[in-house]
């Protein structure tokens, strides 16, 4: 399979865009790290059927990330606020106290 | 129809995930603010087929809102931006340079 932290990242931003049942066994799989045999008995199925839910929910993400970029863009902000914060501290040597108030704010808002 | 405003707003956070078409027709509706008879005339298609592929088109909008929440994520954030910034007015009193800096680097993230 592919880069499991790049699917696990579009999971957390395209996850609700599945369905609950395709939620679980993308989250198993990538997430908690159950093998295939585990998630299909689980399931009561087969692996290959397990398998080819998989890849169909990936290829579903990678659509959703073609389109919204949530990712890539998601990337770009945390560089910003790399870039930001670096400034803070050597350019314009603000104190700790209010660079970390910042920051703080700057996760909050990439994240939320 | 339902409130304009909001649904420009929608319209930018998901469109992509509308055909090139719906989010043509779309956009004329809704930010270029043509008439049902201007569009049907466009298209070469009836009033009451654009009537009813914008209808679709802002519940499919809605739906893609009611699972990702980008909307109303970006308001919290905005809030968050503000009171950030106002803070670093009044309660730090940074230089009004330093904040407009911050100010640009916020704005970029929150709409990029």
């Amino acid at each position: 399979m592919e880069d499991r932290f790049e699917i696990s990242l579009l999971l957390d931003y395209y996850g609700s865009l599945l369905t609950e049942k395709q939620q679980d066994i993308m989250t198993m799989y990538y997430n908690d790290d159950l093998s295939l045999a585990e998630i299909s008995e689980i399931n009561n199925t087969s692996r290959q059927a397990i398998h080819d839910l998989l890849k169909r929910c990936y290829k579903q993400l990678l659509a959703y990330e073609e389109k919204l970029k949530l990712l890539e863009k998601g990337n770009i902000k945390k560089e910003k606020r790399n870039k930001l914060i670096n400034d803070l501290k050597v350019k314009y040597e603000l104190q700790i106290e209010i660079i970390d108030y910042i920051d703080n704010v700057l996760e909050d808002i990439i994240n939320g």
